[in-house]
């Protein structure tokens, strides 16, 4: 016997820029949106029925439109009001909204703040993912795009060799990543902007303040200090890609190179990825 | 209390050129590979003790030495050997190893088919994840980067409105998506080349030859299709993106523009996923 | 003084998609285009005076007008038509129409070919720029995202050698190129797919058939080739970046490797541009 | 007769991260170089003869050895003396060294600034091309990769209109734009840090303060106020690509949309190119 499996569908690449002209400097939110559902559309499938598809052209419009009255506020509040939205529809079990924001921040003039000229700051991604169902909502927020780099107290030692190990051990490396993070919020509603910052704000103290002996030992401690200062978060993933610099050999040229000049490679990478929670919480 | 959660890591992007000169015309396999390992690493996350930590060169100097051997065949017999190769470390409960390939087509000259000159077909990327653990190994091939269209047997109707609904009913519609497919197989030998082009070969008369109400109808159609004609096949889950192709409104300028001219987006699309399935099997 | 200098304008990014349902398989164009004007567009730069300047917007629905019209033909008569269109503007001094095609093919099923199902075949793309003046018009067309590689043949030594040189000299390398290149018809008219047709043929013919020290002879080989084998192209340029495939040392591990595993990298790479010409035609 | 046009050649896509640990905070330069060379090659190509063909790979090891003594200052003066250097080989006529170079900034921590945490900012590539011959070298430098936006004080009218012209005139709209600017310095030294921060905080500024009826007009005054005070640019060049922001209809919802929700597109875009140069300069 063959049968469906699990299934959604909806919108994705919805690019939606909202201006508040009324503040100063005005404020400008620049969103990717995209809106999955989940629910009772097996005969969508099986029996080409699409009386209970709601057209991912409207998904569209409706982000549109709830985006004119919620993303005044942090964008997990929009992706709540997104989310919600859809479970009016009786065949909808759950919707999902993600929304990546990127920042535009007022240009600095020789006469001072622009009130209306901005520049896009693409230092930093922030997300959400938000899932409302019949039972409520959660909310799981997070970084993607920030590289960060420690240019001394990482190293990389002590590891097992096998037929296939040629790397040597090293006490003092460079250590780069294009950092992905997300968070479970145990809450679905809050000060969203302010429990970002705190999340970011404990990640760089964090990377900052301490000898790295591999990722994966800096991915604990991260996501450890991580949920023991924000008592709202229960659980956090992240995926750092080891993005190697080589120290150039400029010995044939009768150079020393004493860590100075690197050769940064984009591929191969390393990828460590590890998930810290509460214990009492189900991840 | 904070605990570790799920962790896994190892190395990605490693592009591996083998090549057979022996053969007439030369045989080149161009593939992406990637490794990761699961197991016994909480040491290095939460003590920082590397002992068991396989460094991730080594695992990218390994894909290397086992594609000599190992990649002579299917994308699928390299990547069982990889991930099992890997088991060998008592500390790894699984080992995943991902292979994507493009292919590279000997090119015709006046003269005849050239022996050593190719030309690169990215038509389509094959598709490979097979894990390996102390029970066995799964895999999961597929196809990604396939661009398909119908332009004609495709209307979308029936569908529900609400406030938000603006999208008009259609019965001949442009269909295009860029496809991602992937199938678990039931086995973990086999003749991995005549599977694959079965399993393509299938998805194409399926997608040729049947009016579409959905993506959502065609995808059950093709995955139905797939289960049916193929015994080794388990279940399959496909992603299709609805490329949206809108007829351009020349009457403006006194044209008519009976179905000819589309503008092409790709952005914001559709996105369709659903998995079919043997409904004795676990998904 | 300060004054304007070189300017132009245009529309880019036009994606259009043309589908004649008459034929059996339906037949599909697939093009980007971008329109660029010259003229006398002073004004709207030093006195704001918008008068003489057509909207790009304008320029985008002329573009899928006379797509309507001219696109079931050759991307050199669609592009002709397009550019000597925006001469009409007695303002415009010249306009560029640039075109680039990507193919889709019929699908292939177990019933023979489909008429109305279409794979995308994005292994080369095919383009051209027409400009037009009040003399006339000329077209270069060429290609684009084409990967071709040789597998033996093709070799460097003999270079010179100083403090920074640590390249070994080799007699047999993978050469692997994602090649551009463009040629200037010496004609405004013409069996258009033919021409194209006995270029890509002549490249690949002497692709293909000779022993390569080194991209420059390569480039130059073709080049000429395409010149004494097609009258009607004046001059030919080409980029060829070199994709280094390096040979994977796998000694360490007690294995040889002779030519058969590659690292392919995309960065860094080497690039050797070069136009062959008529001696007799001011390239 | 069939002869070689222009040609010339090099390596591209070397990443080379220089670190200076002396410093508090560290000091990260994180360049993309290349290298093309021009001169007497007929032979590497006519003749297979690769007797005075430096080969590129010795390019890639002279850029990073230079870049150990070199990249401590200003792009500027590492590009002059990468291209400086190849004049050394008597059959190079002109060396061009081209550089593009990301931003670290010491992270913010809760305890001050890192000395050694460091977040890329991508708001914008540095960029500069210096070509060096026997005559002396030339410095182009400029940016790219610079998003910026005027969420008022910007228009469109006052057009010609034509059979093909649907487009309203809007005496406010959002004026979008991924900047690329170069600027030709008249001098071969200077303090480069200090002009390139002349020209683009005059670019930020003009950009702010006029109300701009079209990119025509905004990149001739910002072209014109950065040759009126920076004595030593003696031509700008820029292409500012018009990336429309649609205002949504959300009337048929029973919602007003004073102009506060916008569809944002990269597909089609407006491109706006122009020269401003002192009238006494060969530009």
């Amino acid at each position: 016997m063959i049968e469906l499996g699990a299934n959604r569908y909806g919108k994705g690449g919805i690019h939606i820029v909202r201006v508040d002209r009324t503040a100063d400097p005005h404020i400008v939110r620049d969103v990717y949106v995209s809106v999955q559902l989940e629910g009772d559309f097996a005969a969508a499938h099986v029996a080409g029925d699409n009386a209970l598809v709601v057209p991912t052209d409207t998904m569209k419009n409706t982000t549109f439109a709830l985006a004119h009255d919620h993303l005044d506020g942090a964008i997990e509040s929009y992706a709540l009001a997104l989310s919600g939205h859809f479970l009016q529809f009786p065949q909808v079990a759950r919707a999902t909204a993600t929304v990546r924001e990127v920042a535009w921040r007022p240009l600095q003039t020789s006469a001072g703040r622009s009130d209306h000229g901005m520049l896009r700051d693409t230092s930093m991604t922030r997300t959400t993912v938000v899932r409302s169902d019949r039972d409520g909502a959660s909310v799981r927020s997070g970084i993607e795009d920030v590289a960060l780099m420690k240019t001394t107290k990482s190293g990389f030692s002590g590891f097992p060799r096998d037929r296939f190990t040629t790397l040597p051990e090293v006490d003092d490396r460079m250590m780069v990543s294009s950092v992905s993070a997300s968070w479970a919020y145990g809450t679905s509603s809050g000060d969203w902007d302010a429990l970002h910052g705190r999340v970011w704000g404990t990640l760089v103290d964090v990377f900052h303040d301490h000898f790295s002996p591999s990722l994966q030992s800096s991915i604990w401690l991260m996501g450890k200090a991580i949920l023991e200062r924000v008592a709202d978060v229960d659980e956090v993933t992240m995926a750092w890609p080891n993005l190697h610099h080589w120290i150039v050999d400029l010995s044939p040229f009768g150079m020393d190179n004493d860590r100075t000049i690197y050769h940064a490679t984009s591929e191969p990478y390393g990828m460590i990825e590890a998930t810290v929670r509460r214990s009492d919480v189900v991840g």
